[in-house]
């Protein structure tokens, strides 16, 4: 069989590798490895106590909801308990138009599946999500990469690219406290790309994970409520957000939100990928909501982290050498550092894993190449003492390269 | 944006439509109505308690399995103990090839996005599993369809095929109580099938769901345990099971097994659609496995299961009319009827609504189209006091039509 092996695979399959990258950070799961390099949560602050209660209680109260097929679309009443969330962001959906997803991935496979021929364009954040470029993979579509800074996206690069006659199938935005750099796009061009998106009829794809997490200020508005604030529904964003970072990631559990159209369509897909998402998993996270979990539970997550991201920034200010750059987030779970020229961050995560500190190097983020000296710095997991520890090994490895 | 939004949709999706048929189902919902539509396990016999149990323990004991982002591969003691499960039936093969897939659904999935290029032949029973049809909906192979009667799939015709010299990517199949027939491919066709697939180098890719549900005679070896009786470990078939029809679906979990060269591939694409399946039902399933929940529930499953298969097809002998024929299952969930020629079956859906029953017209099942006086019946579902009365609904819809 091996012998034609590579003549069954599907073409847009082919080119599917394992990235190098991947296997070097295979070796960072040991446990005197101090990691920046997940995006995962902090285990010791998962609720544990409380979400075994509530599956208790359903196993016994509702066993059938909990343990049964169920709709494609979601289990009805978190689909309704997601649909009041959103309104207080301002995000104004019918309940119909909420899809239940396993997680924010899925919901980029099925936006993907559903909106991504091969060649064809998508507007995307250079550096961007690398999950997001992992889903749509053997999909291949023709990037078109848009510049980032402080702010977030830089929407002149956007319009110029609209008005060059570029029509991407969508643009592709983490809009607050992005994976990877952090940043935020400000209030002011939050407006300004959707008024552009309105003008050229442009389908923005917001993907809102963070957005509670956040240290200073408030909950930013999401694109999806500037959206449904101008058109009363949602017309030009699709909303993305999950339970993720906010509860726990292995319940699998996200949303998305947006225009019939687009909606109805995804359900379709969902339907032949995986029937629905996991009942039980559901279960816990409309108890969750109804019972008032998240409002006493997000913000003991942001005072936790918001004190890891204040150690990581002032240990980095501390003992990182001149010519380094990094960002400063106001929320979120990353810092995304500038080497100095010349210094490539994979050369540096190989010294760094001698070290016994790894992190993720930037390069996989740009969609179309460069990078090569830009890196993620993850400061929700590790313990504040592991945070000063891991930044001194990092500052020992750069003095070595 | 309407205006344009059908230039938005990929190739592939533009053709996805809700069924009239799934139309026509969801008023069987109503509580007087009697469904022999879906293919639901019975809920009364969900094992709740010892569930809720698992889950229990789990999260005091191992908050992070159950919580954390997991492996996109599975859970570690998960696919070994479905490793020690596959070898009881034959299945030697190594933990490594073994992938915990969001049910069997996903597996389908998954194999079509490696596998199927459009246009690409693919070779299926006829009729088959619907919900493959649907998880290739985007993909549109070109489908070869292969006769099946009461000994499953008619070896000769796949042979005729590969002689002619089709080159499917993969042949599917249900080897075991199939869904919609409820027939079993013989120990001698099962013999021919895996040599035939060794000559021609075919890959198989069997699907197990119903395989423990037997009620007469014991487990039907898969073809995958004929594959490593002859080759030590997979090489021709890549073999589906899932935890739906004997833990509970709601669940979603299902596993894959199959030659390296496919298993790595797939979980690398499982990444980029879900990062992983949930932990929670990872951990209730490995739980329930180590537990022998299984080994005391499922016997328990096969008796009250094979009674309902028994009152079905006694009572479709005691009220069909003359022209009317049925399978006899020795397992499964599901009866196939052929109704007399002339006699559409969904028009017959139509009549029997309104008489308070509901099934699923065959057509859908064939790939390729026909079936038209062909249907299927669950009797896994439905109390025996509906069965009873469903059948004689039925009947009264059939003498009205």
């Amino acid at each position: 069989m091996t012998a034609v092996w590579e003549e069954r695979i599907a073409e847009g399959a082919r080119a599917m590798r394992s990235s190098a990258i991947r296997d070097l950070l295979k070796l960072t799961e040991q446990p005197d490895m101090i990691s920046f390099a997940g995006g995962l949560p902090a285990p010791e602050m998962f609720p544990a106590e409380e979400i075994s209660d509530y599956l208790e209680r359903a196993l016994a109260e509702e066993p059938v909801a909990a343990l049964q097929y169920g709709p494609t679309e979601g289990h009805r009443p978190l689909r309704e308990l997601l649909t009041v969330r959103m309104a207080v962001l301002g995000i104004t959906v019918p309940t119909e138009q909420v899809l239940v997803t396993a997680g924010s991935q899925q919901a980029l496979d099925l936006i993907g599946r559903l909106l991504i021929d091969p060649g064809a364009p998508v507007a995307v954040e250079s550096p961007t999500y690398m999950g997001a470029l992992q889903a749509w993979q053997t999909l291949r579509p023709h990037y078109l990469t848009l510049p980032i800074d402080d702010d977030g996206l830089q929407i002149d690069a956007l319009e110029a690219l609209l008005m060059r006659g570029e029509r991407p199938r969508f643009l592709y935005v983490v809009s607050c406290f992005q994976n990877p750099t952090g940043v935020t796009l400000s209030a002011e061009r939050r407006r300004a790309l959707v008024e552009l998106a309105v003008r050229y009829d442009l389908l923005i794809v917001e993907d809102d994970p963070y957005g509670e997490l956040y240290y200073e200020g408030s909950r930013t508005q999401p694109l999806a409520a500037i959206d449904c604030a101008m058109h009363g529904s949602p017309r030009q964003v699709v909303y993305l957000s999950t339970f993720s970072k906010t509860l726990t990631p292995g319940l699998r559990v996200g949303w998305l939100s947006g225009p019939p159209e687009i909606t109805t369509r995804l359900a379709l897909l969902k339907q032949g990928f995986d029937l629905h998402t996991g009942s039980l998993a559901q279960i816990a996270a409309t108890r969750a909501c109804d019972d008032g979990l998240l409002e006493r539970h997000v913000p003991r997550l942001r005072e936790i982290y918001g004190e890891r991201r204040n150690l990581m920034l002032h240990t980095l200010e501390e003992l990182m050498p001149a010519g380094v750059r990094w960002t400063r987030p106001t929320g979120g779970m990353f810092v995304w550092l500038e080497l100095p020229a010349g210094v490539n961050a994979t050369q540096l995560l190989t010294k760094a894993i001698t070290r016994r500190v790894a992190f993720v190097p930037g390069a996989p983020f740009f969609p179309n190449g460069g990078g090569e000296s830009t890196m993620r710095l993850n400061f929700s997991h590790p313990s504040p003492e592991r945070i000063q520890l891991g930044v001194q090994r990092l500052a020992a490895a750069l003095a070595d390269v």
